[in-house]
Order: structure tokens, then C-alpha cells, then sequence
């Protein structure tokens, strides 16, 4: 366990809504690109969610969560078919009033055909009382945040465009640095050394993630800070490990 | 929303431990396969969470998780590294002592040289009083079962054989069917019959998940059930409302 500085350190969670994502027929990507893009700017992602098209599940997790970290993305759920409940959820958890908003509702007037508008489409611009609109800049139905919640689409197009949107809206601290060295040495060999190092450089993240490449063990060992000088000095700490233990360190910057 | 009969209802929720989900370095692979293998069995997934390596966090997820659903798994955290706390979170989850066990030592003795063996390798046979190993064909040291709550590994080739290992052990239920009828109309053309088809199958369950294919707009629309003559006539409902619309359904037997 790594035991980081807790102060001023922003924190994030998702709460990825649907049914698909349980029923294993689709695989989440958006977790893995919010991370990403959280990692850049400084906020940290510390807990996901996967719920169902369930009313009540929503409504506790989108509470749950929002009471806990400085921000909360939700994807998932916000189309125009009957299984698309996540807008009225976050208005509940809220407990405001779901109004149709007129800015919403004029965009998607800009975006399709007279004849195509429809009450259904319509519904996508439903927003929760005080919501702000997170740009689509693929499909145009807009996202929208309100208080600490973002709520965007599942598709991961959509999500990472409306994701990109709302980026300049956060408050993040410093960027996660990360480095990675890789070896084949294996991970009962390098436990007790890397744990070592592990208390001697509190403030760096040390995990050890063993894999197997071309039918060949090897194990990734993976550092994140956000302080450079003292993760490249945890970096060679581990590389020196490696080679005293008569491995093969390569460096990596960032993941690997 | 959908509303499925809850009687009897085998529920599951997957926990999982680990940083490097979280900083977006590792993709899961483990949820789908799981949630697959389930429905197989007629266990429902009715959550996942994932959470850092974090023993409160961990300790929480596993005691909100374990009484609220019939089974939970989790993966990740169960290898020699100082970063591997998931078996003393347990064991702290439910109040007991973490011990050495004779008969996981025994696996990790008969897999490793003696001179491998090392006190960060045994680690690995710590397990809670209580409980009961799962094994490990791939890397021998074992998982293990307490209460309802099913500790894996999270390497997926690992976990997979773990899980596969311990399937025997579960009670299900009518095992989850699926069909999936694709198209190429828009989700807005289709939501209102979808909602109205929902509405005379209630014990079907419908999902709307639009994709991008070959620079394609199309539609999958998913029906999962237990009654395979009530899904086929819900199947071929939307198939009909799909024609009536002028589009051209494609029914696949599962997901698609």
C-alpha cells in the first residue's frame, strides 16, 4: 500500500451506467481515456462504478460519489430510448426539477431535420434545474454538468469529445508523472527489495504488475508522482534493484 | 428502466483492486469475462466497482458488496508484492485472523525450487481463517473463498483459471439469453415503438446501444431474458418494428 500526501489533492470517480457494460457485451472504454486525461491535469481518479439501468442505483451512486471526491463523471445513459434514465436520475440524486432547455433544444433544431425531430429526440434535451451544457461536438445532443457531476455519453467518440470540452472547467494540481521498468525477473524475486524502496520513496507509487508477452514472463514495475527529480531517483532505485538481482532494467517513460 | 422479476434472483458484483485500473495503465479484461460466464450460469452482475490499493477503500467495497449481493469476486491484489493487500483487507472485512495455510504452502513447495522459496512468495499462502483455496492451475498460488465473498487474481489468464475452477462451487439460476437485432436507423427513429415494445415485455430487457461502423451509423438493439419462446416473440417483435420504420433487421442469435 502506498500512503500519498492527501492534501489539496483533487480526486475524481466514474459511475459507468448500463446494463451492457454488466452483461459483458460491451467493454468499457471510456475509464481508461478519463484516466488518462485526469492524470494530465493533476486530478486523481480514485474509484468506478458500473451500475444498471436501474432508477435507485443511480440515484445512491451519483450521491455517493459526489459526496465523496471533487468530481464525478457519469457515462452512459443519456440517448433518446426508454433505457436512457440517467439524465432524470442525476436530477433526482439532486433533487431538482428535469426541465427541457431551451439552449439544448435549440441545438438539436441546428443538428437534424425538421421531420426528424421528434418527442424522443426531444428528450435529450431534458437537463436537470441549474445543469450547464457540455458540448457534442460529434452528435450535438449535449452532456451537461451540474454541481461537481458531469454527465456524458457512453459512445466513446461522443464521451472523449464532450470530455475534451469540459477539461478547461476543472481545477486540477500537479500532473501524475509515471515511469516504468521492465524486466523478466520475477515478482517474488524483486518483492522484498521493491518494498524497501517502497518505504524509502513514500511519496511515489509503487506497483508491480506481472505479465505475459510472447509466451515469456516478465514483470512491469510502475512509479507515479508528481515530483520528476524524486521519481527518476525512485526510477534508478529500482533499476539498480533489477540489475542486482541480475536482471535486465529497461526504462520506460510513462506506462509500458 | 426495465423491470425484471427479482424473485430468486442470483446476484453478483465484481470488485476490483488495483492502481493501475484506476491511472488508466491497465484496461480490465476481467469484468466481461466474468459477466459472461455468468450469465452462463444465471447469476446476475449487478455491479463492479473498482477501488485503489487502499485497505479502508478496500475493506469498505468488499462489506458493502458482500451484503448486498448473493456472490462478489474480486481481482487483483493477491501476488507477493508489498502493493498485494487484498487477503489482509479481507480477512479485516470480515473480522478474522490472516494465516499461514498448510495446504497453500504445500501448492507453493511443490511449484517453486527450494531455493525460490522466500518469505515475500509465502505471503501468497496467507490466507483468512475460514477459508477455503481456489485453485490456480496457471501460477499455483491459490485464491480462496470466504463467506460469499471469492478472492482471484487479476492477471486475466490467471483469474480465468481460477474462476473456471471455482464455477462448480456456485448456485444459479435459468441461465441469461440474448439476441441482438442490428440496423442501420437512428436510435430517435426507433425510440418510440422500442419503449412501447419494452412496455408489452416487461420481463424482457431491452437495451438501445447505437455504434459507428465503417464510418456507419447503426443500431444494436439487445433483448436479454430467461424464457427463450418470450425473448424469440420480443425478438421478433422489434425485428417488425425495425420493417415497419424501412429499415432491415439483422437478428444474431447472442450479442452482436
Amino acid at each position: 500500500m502506498t500512503q500519498l500526501s492527501e492534501e489539496a489533492e483533487v480526486t475524481a470517480a466514474l459511475l459507468i451506467i448500463g446494463n451492457e457494460i454488466l452483461s459483458g457485451r460491451t467493454k468499457d472504454a471510456n475509464l481508461p481515456f478519463l484516466a488518462e486525461k485526469l492524470n494530465g491535469i493533476g486530478v486523481r481518479l480514485r474509484e468506478a462504478r458500473v451500475v444498471p439501468d436501474i432508477e435507485a442505483e443511480i440515484i445512491d451512486a451519483v450521491n455517493a460519489l459526489r459526496a465523496r471526491y471533487t468530481y464525478v463523471f457519469t457515462t452512459g445513459g443519456i440517448g433518446p430510448t426508454h433505457d436512457d434514465i440517467t439524465s432524470e436520475c442525476v436530477a433526482k440524486a439532486f433533487g431538482v426539477a428535469l426541465e427541457r432547455n431551451p439552449e439544448a433544444v435549440g441545438r438539436l433544431q441546428a443538428h437534424y431535420q425538421t421531420t426528424e425531430i421528434n418527442e424522443a429526440r426531444l428528450r435529450m434535451a431534458n437537463i436537470p434545474a441549474g445543469g450547464i451544457l457540455i458540448d457534442n461536438p460529434v452528435s450535438k445532443a449535449p452532456g451537461f454538468q451540474i454541481g461537481n457531476v458531469f454527465v456524458m455519453a457512453g459512445v466513446p467518440m461522443i464521451m472523449q469529445g464532450m470530455l475534451e470540452s469540459l477539461l478547461p472547467r476543472l481545477r486540477g494540481g500537479a500532473p501524475m508523472l509515471a515511469r516504468t521498468v521492465s524486466c523478466d525477473l520475477a515478482e517474488g524475486t524483486l518483492a522484498e527489495g521493491l518494498g524497501a524502496t517502497q518505504g524509502r520513496y513514500p511519496e511515489i507509487e509503487i506497483g508491480s504488475y506481472p505479465y505475459l508477452r510472447n509466451k515469456k514472463y516478465g514483470v512491469s514495475l510502475v512509479l507515479r508522482g508528481t515530483e520528476e527529480a524524486r521519481l527518476d531517483e525512485a526510477t534508478q532505485a529500482v533499476a539498480r534493484l533489477v540489475r542486482d538481482l541480475g536482471g535486465e532494467p529497461s526504462i520506460t517513460i510513462g506506462y509500458a
